[in-house]
């Protein structure tokens, strides 16, 4: 217990060390985000503030785990964790780094997007499959029934895996959003990782290293938000938005309970539907009248309610809000 | 467990439910905050802010502990949370609306403040002392040792009653600050509540009321937030302020964990306490050389963070930040 709690406090000192360093060093290199063309006009003000803050928090996010992990490297719990939180990360990188050489809003093509994500879902769900004590079972939110998907479980994770980074990724788009939301959704998944053990009579040892993994994200991004709550001096940049999504899908693939993400990230839920509802309403009308008509004022949802003039910080008060909430309620589950 | 979570999210739903009911009429009677004539300048703006906010949560913070208690008349826990609750809260209640009515940035005398407050102080004081469960020991932070003050309870006791309190309504400047820190407190007391059981072997019954009664309140403030945060809609006021010292307080009193507050409300200690340091230094050097010098740049201290030029939102966020590493510190006592 006490070694999360120390997770939680380096890695928010890491984090808030790092800002002060990092966030002047980004704004030298001019490494200001070129901001979403497709963003709401209110944005373009924001025009010059750095994005790629998102190392901020990656770095002791991977950092913290290494250090106090308690002999983690027995189980290939840790290791995946890390691997999807890098390897996601690294995408993020990648796509930041061509957006600013290039001084475009847009990175690397959808194609050269999705690909090595989808090479690294693949492989992260064939080894989770190939784990004995995690399998091809996902725990169905709110019953006791494990789900067996035999070999279907790695196309279904696989979709979960892509799903979620992305689905994190279309969330950043206001200060301290996702940053606000992860953080109660790795701070519940502290509590799942201690909780799950007793529930499912498992090795409670084996789960230790998974929340201070959780717990190392929770602080990393507390720490961060010290440079990303409004007025944000830095955004995450995808190499933050892809490292949230691949560390927290990450923890709920090893602990089967990806089933209780559209609870808990219920807010990366949301945006990724309002998005395909957004698109595929517009085509169909397209198709159907000619005219493409909108669902939304702005898709992903967030944009809908600042287009509508709430206040960017009562966007992230709401979204956290029914965060909190639906976190809440998914801990009855487990004590 | 689950009646607390329902605590939670009925006190929430109240909250977020009677914001919109209530401000409007607020501003209709013309209950806007006269700002205080003393604090920054750029608070003037924030004329015309209807006060007396604090109705919105107070009313589910006393409403859902009453509604869902679990047999709470039986022991005196749960009567002294709400007596201490509502009878700190009317003073509040009574400051605001004579600020208000008279249109003047100063309620009550400071006489006519401090003297309701002593007299609920020594009640709630002496019945803790003459309850045989709660009696004259406090518990010391980090420590097993169980502090008996003997007949020195009831001085000591109400000290730290009227300090929380006043030190509560210090804190209320910035918007969401106090709102947030507290929330992060009343979460935290409901983990204590649910853990101390355990730890002092105590019958768990008698303090899931108190759970419950933190939950509510969490709840209620969460809810509140959304009025609340940056830029707040409205002020809680006196009501809000002495309603959450007096029910935080009355948490701590219950489970005899007072000692805690330093730590756990470090951010109402340090108002307090730079208030205190100014007003001293200030009188001491003016005694001494003839003119007054100040140690902060405005006190309460998070009026010095501000004219240093540190936007509200991130004062809030250090606040709570801060808070909320000390409370998992002070987690680790109990669990």
């Amino acid at each position: 217990m006490q070694r999360i709690i120390w997770a939680v406090i380096l890695s928010f000192a890491i984090a808030v060390v790092l800002g002060p360093v990092f966030i002047p060093w980004l704004k030298k290199l001019k490494f200001g985000q070129t901001i979403y063309d497709l963003g709401p006009q209110s944005h373009k003000v924001k025009q010059g503030t750095p994005t790629m803050g998102g190392i901020i928090f990656a770095v002791p996010m991977i950092l913290v785990p290494l250090i106090l992990h308690v002999g983690g490297f027995g189980q290939p719990y840790l290791p995946m964790a890390l691997i999807s939180t890098l390897g996601f990360g690294l995408v993020g990188f990648v796509d930041d780094y061509i957006k600013v050489s290039k001084k475009r809003s847009l990175g690397l093509t959808p194609m050269q997007k999705i690909v090595p994500q989808v090479v690294i879902s693949a492989a992260l769900a064939v080894w989770a499959y190939l784990t004995p004590s995690i399998g091809s079972k996902l725990i169905v939110p709110f019953t006791t029934i494990e789900w067996d998907l035999g070999i279907l479980y790695i196309p279904v994770m696989m979709f979960i895996l892509v799903g979620t980074t992305n689905s994190a990724n279309l969330l950043d788009g206001v200060d301290g959003l996702l940053s606000g939301c992860s953080l109660i959704d790795f701070a519940t998944m502290v509590i799942v990782c201690l909780a799950l053990p007793a529930v499912k009579s498992l090795d409670s040892g084996v789960y230790l290293n998974m929340a201070i993994f959780c717990g190392a994200a929770a602080g990393a991004v507390l720490g961060f938000l010290r440079f990303n709550t409004h007025p944000a001096s830095v955004f995450m940049g995808d190499v933050g938005s892809f490292t949230i999504g691949g560390a927290l899908v990450a923890v709920t693939m090893v602990t089967r309970t990806s089933l209780l993400l559209p609870v808990i990230a219920l807010a990366m839920f949301v945006s990724s539907l309002s998005d395909i509802i957004q698109v595929g309403y517009f085509k169909y009308t397209k198709k159907k009248t000619g005219t493409g008509k909108r669902v939304f004022r702005m898709a992903p949802l967030h944009h809908h309610f600042e287009l509508g003039g709430m206040p960017e910080t009562r966007i992230v008060w709401m979204y956290m809000a029914v965060t909190a909430l639906l976190c809440l309620v998914t801990l009855t589950m487990f004590i």
